[in-house]
Formats: structure tokens, sequence, C-alpha cells
């Protein structure tokens, strides 16, 4: 059904450049009806489960809730927005999505995989995207890239965490390598985007492109 | 683990007088140390998240993602608060607990048994209650005892959902006739109370009652 659509997610960790890649996308794909979609927010009541996530004074939050959370916005940001987007042959562009789940609060957090599997099976009801493209970066690397004041609460988890969260991102590419392709995010960011288009020509002409 | 406490749940309609047996039991455990708990509140975060699911301006969240959301506030409940009781060795006493998701979200509103089966699963990480009582009563005298006057059209479709509603839990408690006890709660308050005590007393020594 949602196969007349094209879904691209991108990920990585912080400081990857998936922001600015996603803004080089926006203007390849300008001719083109676009929705653009930001994890854990882009709904009404996805913002407030972001808020709640990023206060500062949810210090007794557990990892469990937290994933329930964000599986909350997930599922809110699929049934309102993707499904029905990807239905009108849209092309669907999502800052993080089910990957940042396993890297983070798996690999990042120690979270069972079996759990988090399952919880991403029944808030996306299996909707997965048709690309994702994880832009790897050195964590220190990626810190130094970040010029932030004040970091919220995620973003205060240090290099180590970051570097959990990494390894995490490379095993899941490691298998599905069919829908996952890894870029070099420490590379020129032009090049970078390059890359990240022809991956996405590889895979849009047999999408149906008008 | 939790087994050297007592986990008890109260479950049923609108207007079942689940409050009022809640305070009685209160009173019979006066000199036990009791955890009294209600849901979705009970942990900051929880209260948070009640707001959101309260909140008349949310119109559009989605069933499931009310289901998710119900389930992260059970979670933090869960490892926040029950767990920790029942290790101290405390009597916890729920207002609500897994069997509500099945009844109202299930039964109620018609979302799959099986997504919400394994949803409680995981919000609990299986914690069930040692004893579950459910209060049933006609939804039509349910609705007399919250005072209300002759019901107009949405308070008689209140009804057939609360009839969906019970007819769920009846269904729930013939499947797990070993943890849920069946008070008829159209009896008098001091009959049901006394007969929720003897549900207790069957099972409490068995617990290691001090």
């Amino acid at each position: 059904m949602e196969n007349k659509g094209l879904f691209i997610s991108l990920e990585g960790i912080d400081g990857c450049g998936k922001t600015s890649v996603k803004e080089g996308l926006l203007q390849y794909f300008s001719k083109f009806p676009v929705l653009s979609i930001r994890e854990p927010g882009g709904t009404l009541i996805s913002e407030k489960i972001r808020e709640i996530l990023l206060d500062e004074k949810n210090q007794e939050i557990t990892a469990r809730t937290e994933a329930f959370l964000y599986a909350a916005a997930r599922s809110q940001l699929v049934e309102e927005l993707i499904r029905p987007a990807l239905l009108q042959g849209k092309i669907v562009l999502a800052d993080r999505y089910l990957d940042s789940t396993i890297a983070y609060q798996g690999y990042g957090r120690g979270l069972d995989l079996g759990f988090l599997t399952t919880l991403n099976q029944l808030c996306t009801s299996g909707l997965k995207p048709h690309l994702t493209l994880l832009l790897d970066i050195d964590p220190a690397e990626g810190q130094r890239r970040k010029k932030k004041d004040i970091p919220d609460r995620l973003e205060k988890e240090g290099i180590e965490f970051q570097s959990r969260v990494r390894e995490g991102y490379l095993k899941i590419a490691r298998q599905e390598s069919e829908r996952i392709k890894l870029l070099d995010a420490g590379k020129d960011f032009k090049e970078v985007l390059q890359e990240a288009i022809e991956y996405i020509e590889d895979i849009w002409p047999a999408r149906g492109r008008a």
C-alpha cells in the first residue's frame, strides 16, 4: 500500500550532520511533495512527549519508560503523518526512526534488544524505510561540531555513550545492509550529500519516479 | 524476588465501587505497610503522561498511541514504585492495572488483543498481581451510582461502551480464574468488602503473613 511514496530515514550520533544532509536532500527533492519530520516530535502529541523526554527535571524517568514514550510518539507519527503521506505518493524524510531506538536505548543504555525490537514492530506496525542513510562519524569529531551552549538531558551523555551508540549503528547496518547505507560523515559535506543522492537514485527509479 | 510482598489490583467499570472497597481494604491492612496507587498517575512522569491523556485539546491522539502512553506510565509505576515496594515486603493496592488495558482498549475500543497483551507483558516485565478483585456490576446500575440524571444519547452510548468493557472483564476472569476473583458489586458494600477480605485471606497466609 505504501509503495507509491518513498520513505528515507537519516540516522547517526550527535554531530554527524544529519540536519545539513537533510536540508541538502530537501533542495534535491524541491520539485516533489515532501514530508519532512523529526523524531520524537512532529505532531502535537509527539511534541508534548518530546517535552517530557528532554526536560532536565525528569531525572527519575527509567530507560524502559523512555522507550515507551518514544514508541508512543512514533506510533502517532506513523499513523497521523507517515502512512498518509506515503499513500499520497509523497517523499518522507525522517530525522531518526526505528534504528535510533536500537542504537540509543539498546546499545547505548543497555536495554534488552529483543524488548526494543518488539516495541519497534508494535509502534510502526512493521513499516520500515525504503532507505536509511547512516552518517557515521567519530564521536569526538561529532562533539566538536556541536556548538550548543546548554546541552539538553540526552546530549549530556558523554563520548563513551556516543561510542557505544555508534558501534550499535554499525552492527545494525551490517545486519540490514540492503536497507541501511553507510556514509563517512567525516568527509566534506558536499561529498557526503552527493553519495547520499547516489544511494537514493539507485533505488528511486525502481520506486516509480515521475 | 517480589514474593515477599502482596500485590492486589482492583478492576471494574465506572461506578463499580473500587474506591470504596479500596478504602475498606486500607483499613483492613492498617497495621501493615501499604503502597496505594491509581493508574495512570502516581509518579512525576506518570502525572505528566496523565495530563497528555486527559487534555481535551489532544483530540487527534490515536488509540494505539494512547495504549503506548498508558504503557509508559505503567512501566514507570512498576519500576519506580511497585517492584521496590514488593521487595520491601509491602502490600500494594492498585486501582486498575493490566486488565484495564485489555478490557477498555481491547474490548471497549476494539484494539487488537494480541498487540495489547504483548504491550502489557513488555511494560510490566511480566509482573502480575497475586490477586485481582473484579467488581462486577450492571452498567446501568454503575451509572446510577455515579448520581447521573436520565441518560442522554451520549450517556446511552456510554452504557454500550461500559457493557463491552464489562463483557471483556468477564472473559478475562474466566481465562485467569486462579488470579481474578469475581465479586458481585451489586450487593451491599459491607458484604462485598467481606468477600474481598475472604479472598485475600485465602492466599495471604501462603505468602508469609507476619
